[in-house]
């Protein structure tokens, strides 16, 4: 295929495909597979497709957005358009994976897309669409099926992340930053997978034996109690899907997470990244929580965007997900702030406002009212966010309050 | 926008765009619109957004497809894939439009891309996709929402269209047939597509005055009766769907047309261009009809494609439209032969296998078997083929065999 840009190594992105089918999906033979892509990533689409079919997949759909289109509606529709979602294709695509789809996201997505739009109409479209898209995201979070997500080096993004490089240099830097922390650079990128998922096994096998009531985060602006989830699970790498398949859901991935309690969470917590949420940069965002809710919310730079994130609903200021990254991570060291969550949230230890995970618990088939009572949380988004650096401590507590030491200086204790 | 090839003027483009949207759907304030496109014509579907948004849309959604994914396919898929199709897709679709959303084709394919593919396997894909998409493509054809049909100068199509030119050349000059063809390039080219309309109306309402029982077709290797539907209607132009928006389905158009008896065609028949489907090229087809039905079929090259096409169901065989055009069509006069039938069939008369229109009868609101007891063909495919030349006379036949000349030597008698 010659749709290259001449900054991005065909080899390596054609192991990048592989790594993503066999690895990130474990797709079965004759299971169908939806990639879910903009069209600025079609030389990935099209070579996970060809990897696809070559591991005996029955059909490849793409369902391709287009970044063009996306701003042509912001420039050109009328108040109204921005409350309608295309329910039609999210109920399709439910259906798909009530079939045993497996679904792959690619993202390599202009981060500041949205930016320069009217931040009301930005946060109308993206309530449209969560509450259009909640069925076939359930059917994700609660892993009906082998799911992954991974990137593409986009230029706009990759612009965004090198902003004093050339656009070609930029590319090429983004590019060898996702092969590197995708472990496509390695001799054997599969055996390489499975070490990296027996390492974090390791840790959720610890954190699972400890059981622990509640963490605490303290730092420079943080001291934060969060709750865990009643019968919680840590996870991390590889998960098992219910259709029984083994998937690695994000490449990359460093982090082990699990669900937090959505009414015990208490103190404050500063962001030490900027989130990049639907095409703005929420950067210096400081929370206070109390009993499990944001009670107030600053930020330096986006303030009325993230306000608007966490009023879509009652869950949206709450916790959905806390996750643990050690600050020594590959994605961390390599320095890059890369405005994209995939792999900011593997550089630092992180929480998610929203939706939480209903297989990081004990027990599995847990029903909807089974998860909140234990104290899942539920809500049409889920953002991660980071609160992990070098400089955070963080113990486990029991339900008496006595503590172990989890993490110091955002590295391991043990 | 700068995402478009030097040879392909924007201006133009631009109009094609507008006269999609105003004339081609009449697309209404608040109406949604579905775009079926592959990746090679987004300059254009960019535009129509763009337009559509303009003009008051809702939520326009692009259903991309990428000719580079259906090649990894045929390259790398297992024989279990060609029968698959995404149904889940396609009773979206059909669920849109059930929701009044209006939807547009934009074709600009590489007429070629599967000719070197297993025709076997074309055949089986061409199948299952005709089987998924039946329920979609009942709701277009019975015209329940305004839809339409236009062109985009893809590479690979300019390249087959005109093969001893530059590439930039070949896009430059599809580019300019399609903008002529199209009527883009009026002062006024919303006025011109009102006045071709009424044109076509007079011709229809001559036809529909007449109440022909059957049309007879003389000309070298052709003597072909084709019964007409009982309380059959002939439309042309812009058609009135069920909504109740007056849309033209095709940009361009010249022809009019009509619903044949499904059992009452018989005779010989050769076709005067090249039949381009599914990526193959099938040229010389001559076949004779026996109480409608295809009894023997032969073709210079293509001959197992077109055997595989009439053989996909019972009514694959039998005619589902019969259209007259003018010999001295602009798009006849143009020479050129476009490999694609929105262009070919608007340069000579034609028949199309398969499915009828069930709005081409003067009752509205037939039921299926009442389409089926006047006569109107139902099948999976819908697929035409061109018999019109400067050679061929046409009469009409009233129930008692007396003849009213309607076409001579390929133009109007009257």
């Amino acid at each position: 295929m010659t749709d290259l840009p001449p900054s991005i190594d065909s080899d390596r992105l054609d192991r990048l495909a592989e790594v993503a089918v066999r690895v990130g999906l474990n797709l079965q033979p004759g299971q169908n597979l939806v990639i879910s892509a903009s069209t600025g990533t079609l030389p990935l689409v099209r070579r996970v497709a060809a990897a696809a079919y070559r591991a005996g997949a029955g059909l490849v759909t793409p369902m391709l957005t287009d970044e063009a289109v996306t701003l042509a509606r912001f420039t050109n529709a009328g108040e109204a358009s921005f409350d309608v979602a295309p329910g039609w294709l999210f109920d399709g695509l439910a259906a798909a994976l009530d079939q045993n789809t497996a679904q792959m996201s690619i993202r390599g997505d202009d981060p500041m897309l949205l930016a320069e739009q009217d931040p009301a109409k930005v946060a109308r479209q993206g309530k449209a669409n969560s509450i259009a898209s909640r069925p076939a995201l359930e059917r994700i979070t609660r892993f009906d099926v082998n799911w992954t997500v991974l990137a593409y080096p986009g230029t706009a993004w990759a612009r965004q992340v090198f902003p004093h490089l050339t656009e070609e240099e930029a590319v090429a830097s983004l590019a060898e930053a996702i092969f590197a922390a995708s472990r496509v650079n390695k001799a054997d990128p599969v055996s390489a997978w499975t070490a990296h998922s027996a390492a974090l096994r390791a840790r959720t096998d610890w954190l699972n034996g400890q059981a622990f009531h509640a963490l605490h985060y303290t730092g420079p602006g943080t001291d934060l109690t969060i709750g865990l989830a009643d019968g919680h699970k840590w996870q991390g790498g590889s998960s098992t899907s219910r259709n029984g398949i083994i998937c690695n859901p994000n490449i990359p991935t460093e982090e082990v997470f699990t669900t937090p309690h959505a009414q015990r969470v208490d103190g404050v917590v500063k962001a030490t990244k900027p989130l990049a949420h639907q095409g703005n940069v929420i950067d210096g965002i400081e929370v206070r929580f109390e009993a499990g809710r944001i009670v107030d919310a600053r930020a330096k730079s986006g303030e009325d965007a993230f306000k608007k994130l966490i009023s879509i609903d009652d869950g949206a200021a709450r916790l959905g997900e806390v996750a643990l990254v050690p600050h020594s991570s590959p994605i961390s060291q390599s320095g890059v702030l890369f405005y994209n969550t995939l792999f900011d949230e593997n550089a630092a230890s992180h929480i998610a406002l929203g939706q939480c995970y209903s297989e990081c618990f004990m027990q599995s088939d847990l029903t909807k009212e089974q998860v909140a009572s234990q104290g899942g949380n539920s809500s049409l988004i889920h953002v991660d966010w980071m609160i992990g650096s070098g400089e955070i401590d963080i113990d486990g507590l029991d339900a008496n309050g006595d503590s172990t030491p989890v993490m110091r200086q955002g590295e391991w204790a043990s």
